[in-house]
């Protein structure tokens, strides 16, 4: 296989908009193409993350359009869709393709209008994302599976639920601490421990500040093969290894607390990386509920399984601590355009290789780690990134 | 790129089902198990086409559910969509992965219950495959994209309409005529060309039997890399080129009797294959409606641009003919599993080359085409398989 590179970022503002999905992904992709110093000619392909774009604005097969919008000359354009983890799905396409000689430059991104439904559209076409025989006849919205989660997990460890909600309510702490200083973020404001504690309970233990939003929003990127890469840039960001795992219903989860899918993505692109999580910088992972981030450091490896909780209450996942999570502001603070989520967590992380990302940057960064959930704990896909 | 080749099969047939998707995908999947002598822990990776699930019966993320119910072991699980060439795009992406060393054996294929929805809400939602802002404003659907094409085809070659109406009559009962033979198919009829000419009208000069029918079905594959393909199977049946191509919306298609998308998948898949049109033996193609067949003859070269309806004519796209079309019975015949089609395309050809197609073999085919088309004229995949 090639080495391919990442040559080239762009991403809109997430929060509410009022373009369509094809224009939000026009910006973007044309930042994108600009940031790396190509022509859109140059482009061999498309590769699309978009979930819900038929009950947004009817729109089904969007990824031809959104590539002739910014003038993409007949080339292939794929739709990608495991629910939250699309973006990430398309981009591991994008990097298998140009790792195969199949291509040379080809671009991957999202596009999502998630706010145009309205919270009981929204709820109800999201929790299509859960198994249909035996998960969706039982009620079962996302909310209501990270509730689970955190009960599990409470149980599992020994932590009451006034603990574990002192605990999540520092993951959001956290995150929006970093979001506020994202120019790209949806939520750009701090919050307070005692706002994040209290705030109106939506799935017990899990209240509002414990949920990431609904954003619009769309991000891209360039990937590029080694010799072009090389030519286009002073600083191209490798793909050192990607990985996807996957798991039935709910029932084939023995333990919620775990996410088998996440721990076959991860075992998948750390061998291929050839690392260990001991090497990984900085790590944007899927924080849609703020039990999900502490979850996902245990299975990326970060935290032994328990632990992760530890990590949080000793600041050791905040931006100047052993592993900075999340330094985009995360799902919670920078929000969550289904679609397009992924591609954002590659956004930042390419951002904070390259040394740029400000006040929010961690020093050093040379290695960093992108993991997304898609569905309940039904698909996760994982990229390694190095500078 | 290594050499991949298919070494396994399977098809639910087409037409109407009790099953839910996924209990579908599981016939068609471990069929294709068994056809290529694996076990399902073999498998490394499932990419999966289903365009409508989420009306169908409420299911978004479906590809790791088909996944888990075959036994697939927590492995990477995608859902493509590009409307109808869904299943294509899919196997497309299937095979780069295993042509750049990312997996050695994995399976393609996609499941679909377009008969569920009924036909209103069918047309409401396969409307959404033409674009938002500019062609569903205008009411166009599916039957009107393609009424519009007839017409266009037959003022530009100088055809009356009666005359261009026999000719697709001629196209319905050669495609019924195969089908017929296929016991895999969804309508098992021969049909007369009188009834096929004065069937009742859906769109002028379109009939009901211009028009191919929904259907629910499922449809997989198996594809290895070379040093398997050889230990597993006496008639691996290799993957010699694909192509994708892309168009924006109908007012960049200057000449709607011709498909950019197609002519740039086209040039891409014989290219690779380093074929010409003139080495095809056999060919699936997209005859979504009979207009659309003519076209497709002449968009991949079998044909000159304006003669394609002679060759229907002459009877050299029948079964005993220059370039036998849609042996299988075609979409017309075969019927249309949306996000299936494409790999249920691969299995006829699969079985026409290992000379597996009994009444309606092909004599001596080595060499195959599938071309699938998404949309109204926007995406198109097409693959090259030979002997």
């Amino acid at each position: 296989m090639r080495k391919v590179a990442v040559v080239g970022i762009g991403s809109t503002k997430y929060g509410k908009s009022d373009k369509t999905c094809v224009e939000m992904f026009a910006e973007a992709g044309m930042d994108a193409i600009h940031d790396a110093n190509i022509a859109p000619k140059d482009v061999e392909a498309l590769y699309l993350g978009n979930v819900l774009g038929d009950y947004e604005e009817d729109s089904m097969n969007i990824a031809p359009f959104c590539a002739a919008e910014i003038g993409l000359k007949n080339v292939p354009a794929t739709k990608f869709e495991t629910a939250c983890s699309s973006a990430t799905a398309a981009f591991r396409d994008a990097y298998t393709a140009v790792a195969a000689g199949l291509a040379n430059i080809v671009m991957a991104g999202g596009t999502e209008r998630a706010l145009l439904m309205g919270t009981p559209l929204a709820t109800k076409t999201f929790a299509m994302g859960t198994e249909t025989r035996y998960e969706q006849k039982t009620g079962l919205t996302f909310p209501g599976v990270f509730a689970m989660m955190a009960h599990a997990y409470a149980k599992k460890y020994n932590l009451t639920i006034d603990k574990l909600k002192e605990l999540l309510a520092m993951v959001a702490v956290k995150n929006h601490h970093n979001g506020a200083m994202n120019p790209k973020a949806h939520l750009q404001k701090e919050i307070t421990l005692d706002k994040a504690i209290n705030a109106p309970m939506i799935a017990e233990p899990l209240n509002l500040y414990s949920c990431c939003p609904f954003s619009d929003g769309a991000s891209a990127c360039i990937l590029a093969s080694e010799d072009i890469a090389k030519k286009l840039t002073d600083t191209p960001i490798w793909v050192a290894g990607t990985g996807m795992g996957s798991c039935g219903p709910s029932y084939m989860q023995k333990d919620v607390t775990r996410v088998i899918a996440r721990e076959a993505a991860s075992r998948m692109a750390y061998k291929q990386a050839k690392l260990d999580p001991k090497d990984i910088d900085v790590c944007e992972l899927h924080d849609c509920f703020t039990i999900a981030e502490i979850a996902a450091t245990e299975g990326l490896g970060f935290f032994k399984f328990g632990e992760g909780w530890k990590g949080v209450e000793e600041g050791e996942t905040s931006l100047d601590g052993r592993i900075p999570i999340n330094t985009s502001g995360g799902l919670k603070s920078k929000g969550h355009p289904i679609g397009a989520t992924g591609v954002g967590q590659v956004y930042e992380i390419v951002t904070q290789l390259r040394g740029g990302a400000g006040p929010r940057q961690v020093d050093g960064a040379e290695i960093g780690y992108i993991d997304t959930l898609g569905g309940d704990l039904a698909v996760v896909v994982n990229v390694i990134l190095r500078r």
